[in-house]
C-alpha cells in the first residue's frame, strides 16, 4: 500500500467528462490499495473568466495591482469548485472523499498576496483524512497566511502544492497528471522527432523549465529537489489500463537512469528576448555593476551578460532582456551610461529566442559547445550570444532560425533516438 | 456614526454594474461617515450553474442528497466571488474594504450540511476590520462548524447572516436590500393597488414569509425578533438622492406604529396546497394522534387540521398538505386508517391556494372571521378550509378563484388606501 499524491490541472478537470476520468483513475487506485491525496486546480478556463469579471467590475485591468488580496479571495473560488465537484464524482464510485481548502489542508503562506510563498504545510488534516479511509482532495495554488488571510501561490501555484504536500506527507509517489504525455526532449510542434525523456533530473528539469518547457514549473521541481521527492509527470488523457502502466510519462528524479551515452538530456526554447549592446563604457567594476542594479531597480530581468574589451582601452556590455523590457532597459540603461561620463553608444536587437541545450552529461565534457556551433553553422543559424551553467548552454538566436536551430540540435546531439525501452522498464 | 450591516441578494450583485451600484451605495454611507458591513449572496444564476456542474459531475440531480458535504464547499463558491468583486468595486471608490468568509467572520453553525443553523457568531474579526476603518464584506449563506467543515445555511441563509451579524455587532441598522421596493400588502402582479407596507412587527412579518410573501425569509425575521434587532427591507435598484431616503421600504420593528386604523397589514398566498377528507374514522384521541405522528414521521408537513363529528358517531379528519405530499400523505393515511379497524373513506381536492390575512390589528377584535367570509361570497369564492392563529387568519380557496380572493380581500379590508405620509416620516 503506497500513498500516492496526485496533482491534476486545469484541462483534466476541465469538464464533468474530464473530472469523471479523474474521478475513475483515482478509483481504481483506491481499490488497489493505494492512498490517495489528489492536489487539483480550477477547471478550464474559470480563472480567466474570473479575471474578467474583475475587470468589468473595476473598469481596468490593472485589478491584481491594485486589489491583491480580493484577488486571491476571487481566484480561490476556483479550487474551491473543481475540488467539490471532483470529491462527489469519486463519492459516486462507492470511494469515499472529502475536498480541502488550502486554510483547511494547512498550507501556511506568508503574506504576499498573489505571489505567496509556502512557508510550512501542517498535514495533519490531510493525513487524518487519508487514515480514516478518504481520498483526501485539496485545492492547489492556495494557501492561507500567518495572518489568516486567504493567499495564492501565483505561477505554478498547484504543482507547488502538490510537492509540498507530498514533501510533508512523505508520500511514496507524487504525479503531477497534465495534458501531455511527459517531458519532451523538445516541443513536439517544433521538432516531429522529440520523444518523451523516461528520467530527468530535478536540476534538468529546473533548466528546461525556466528556459520555456511548460510542462512543470521550475519552482515545484526545485522544491521537489531540496526534499528528494521524485515527481512524475504523465497525462491525464490516457485513460483504460494502459493508464496504469508505473512508466508512463517522465520521472524527474535525484539520479536519473543513465540510460544512454547521451551529452543532452533536452532543448527548451522561447521567444521574445532582445539583446542591447553598449559599446565604448570605461572599463572597471562599477561599469557592469552599476548597470545591474540600476536594471534590476527598474524591474529588468537581465538573463545574459557579456563584457568586453572595445576599442581605445573601452568595454563593451552585451545585455539580454525580454522583449517586453527593452524600451524600460534602453532608458535606465542610457542614464547609467551617462552617469558614469557619456560618450558611449548604444545598440540593440530585437526578435531573439533563446535555446537552451539542459543535459547533466554535459558537465566536464569537452567539445560540446564546438559541437553546438557546428551544428548551427550547418543549419545556417547565426548564434548572438551564449551563456552556459554546469548542465546547459543557452544560445540567443533569431526568431527566424529558431525552428531550424532546434531540429538541428535535436539530431545533431542524438536526441532523436529513441528510447532503449529494456532501460526504462527497469527504472520501476 | 451608525454601524450599518447591509445584507445584498443574488440580483442585487447579479451583474458587474450591479455591483458598481452596491459599491456607490457603500462608499456613500462611509463618506457619511457611517461604519459598514456589507453582507453579499452569490452572483444572480452562480448557485443555479453550480448545481448544473455538479449534476453533470455526478449525472443525477440528488448530490445534495448524496454529497452534502461536498454540495456545501462547491456553493460556498459563490459568495466567495461577489464578495471579493464587490471589495475591488468599493476600493475603486477610494474606499477600504476587505472580504471575509463565514469561517474567517466565524459563522459558526451546526454540522448539518446544506441547511446549517448558526449557533454562535465570534463577531471580533469583522469588528477589528470595521474599526481599522475598512469596509468588513462577509460572505452570507455559509459558515463554518465547530468540526471546522464549511457549512451552508440553507434558504434564507443570506438574510439570517446578515441579521445574525447585525445582533452580533449591535449594529444599529440592519438593511436587506433586494429586487423589491419592500414588503407589499399583497403581491403586486396579482393586485395592482397593493403598496408597501412602512412598518410592521417581527410577528406579522414572519406570519408573511410563511404565508408566501418572498420578499424575506421567515428565519431570519425570527432571528431578528429574538434579539429584538430592527430590519429594513428596501431596493438595491434605486440609485441617486431617492436611493439614500431613510424611510424608504419597510421597517420591520418590535412596536410598528400603527398609522391608520387598520385590521390587516397585509396579505400573502402561495398555491400548492391539496385537502385530504377521511371519513368514519373512531372518535377519540387517538385517531387524530396516530394519524399526525404516522404523516410527521412520513416527512409529510401538515397545515391545516380539522376534525368534526361525522355520522353514527364516527369522526371526519381534514387535513391539508402541500400538492407534493399527498401521494404519501394517501397512503400513510390509508395505513393508519386500516390500523384503525378500517371502514372508512377518503376524499381528495388538489389544486387549492392558501391565503394567510395577517395583521396584529385583529387580535381581539370581533367579526374579522366575517367580514372575511362575506368579502369571499360577494367574489364568488367558497372556502375550502380556513384556520387562525392570534395574528393571521389562513383561508384555503381553489387556485382559480385566487386572484379575485386576493383582490376582493385586499379592498375589504382597506389595504388599498394610500399610507399617511406625515406619520411614515415620524417614523425615522
Amino acid at each position: 500500500m503506497a500513498l500516492l499524491v496526485q496533482k491534476y490541472g486545469g484541462t483534466s478537470v476541465g469538464t464533468p467528462e474530464r473530472i469523471q476520468a479523474v474521478a475513475d483513475r483515482v478509483a481504481r487506485a483506491r481499490r488497489r490499495g493505494d492512498d490517495v491525496v489528489v492536489v487539483v486546480s480550477a477547471m478550464g478556463h474559470t480563472t480567466d473568466e474570473l479575471i474578467e469579471l474583475a475587470e468589468a467590475v473595476t473598469g481596468g485591468d490593472t485589478c491584481t495591482a491594485d486589489h491583491p488580496r480580493e484577488m486571491d479571495m476571487l481566484l480561490s473560488a476556483g479550487e474551491r469548485i473543481s475540488m467539490a465537484l471532483l470529491a462527489m464524482a469519486i463519492r459516486e464510485r462507492g470511494v469515499e472523499a472529502r475536498s480541502l481548502t488550502g486554510s483547511q489542508a494547512a498550507i501556511i503562506t506568508d503574506e504576499s498576496h498573489t505571489a505567496a510563498r509556502i512557508v510550512e504545510v501542517r498535514a495533519d488534516r490531510v493525513r487524518e483524512t487519508v487514515d480514516g479511509g478518504s481520498v483526501a482532495i485539496v485545492a492547489g495554488f492556495q494557501g492561507v497566511s500567518t495572518a489568516r488571510e486567504i493567499t495564492t501561490l501565483g505561477r505554478g501555484g498547484s504543482d507547488t502544492t502538490a510537492v509540498a504536500l507530498a514533501c510533508a506527507l512523505q508520500a511514496d509517489r507524487c504525479e503531477i497528471y497534465t495534458d501531455v504525455d511527459g517531458v519532451f526532449t523538445c516541443d513536439p510542434r517544433r521538432v516531429p522527432t522529440a520523444r518523451i525523456i523516461p528520467q530527468i533530473s530535478h536540476a534538468e528539469m529546473v533548466e528546461m523549465a525556466q528556459s520555456g518547457a511548460q510542462v512543470m514549473h521550475a519552482r515545484a521541481v526545485d522544491l521537489g529537489a531540496r526534499y528528494g521527492m521524485d515527481i512524475r509527470v504523465l497525462s491525464s488523457f490516457v485513460d483504460g489500463p494502459e493508464s496504469d502502466d508505473p512508466n508512463r510519462g517522465t520521472l524527474i528524479t535525484e539520479h536519473p537512469m543513465a540510460m544512454e551515452d547521451l551529452v543532452l538530456t533536452g532543448i527548451a526554447s522561447s521567444r521574445g528576448y532582445a539583446k542591447l549592446i553598449l559599446r565604448g563604457l570605461p572599463p572597471g567594476m562599477r561599469t557592469p555593476t552599476d548597470m545591474l542594479v540600476a536594471l534590476a531597480d527598474a524591474g529588468v530581468s537581465v538573463d545574459m551578460v557579456t563584457e568586453a574589451p572595445d576599442a581605445d582601452g573601452r568595454v563593451l556590455l552585451q545585455l539580454t532582456v525580454r522583449e517586453d523590457d527593452l524600451d524600460r532597459a534602453k532608458q535606465v540603461a542610457a542614464e547609467v551610461e551617462a552617469a558614469l561620463g557619456g560618450g558611449g553608444a548604444m545598440e540593440e536587437r530585437g526578435g531573439l529566442s533563446r535555446i537552451a541545450l539542459v543535459g547533466s552529461g554535459m558537465s566536464g565534457r569537452p567539445g560540446v559547445y564546438a559541437q553546438a556551433y557546428r551544428t548551427l553553422m550547418d543549419a545556417g543559424v547565426e548564434v548572438e550570444a551564449v551563456s552556459t551553467s554546469s548542465i546547459s548552454i543557452t544560445l540567443l538566436v533569431h526568431a527566424d532560425g529558431e525552428d531550424a536551430a532546434l531540429r538541428a540540435l535535436h539530431a545533431g546531439f542524438s536526441l532523436d533516438r529513441p528510447a532503449e525501452v529494456p532501460a526504462v522498464a527497469a527504472a520501476g
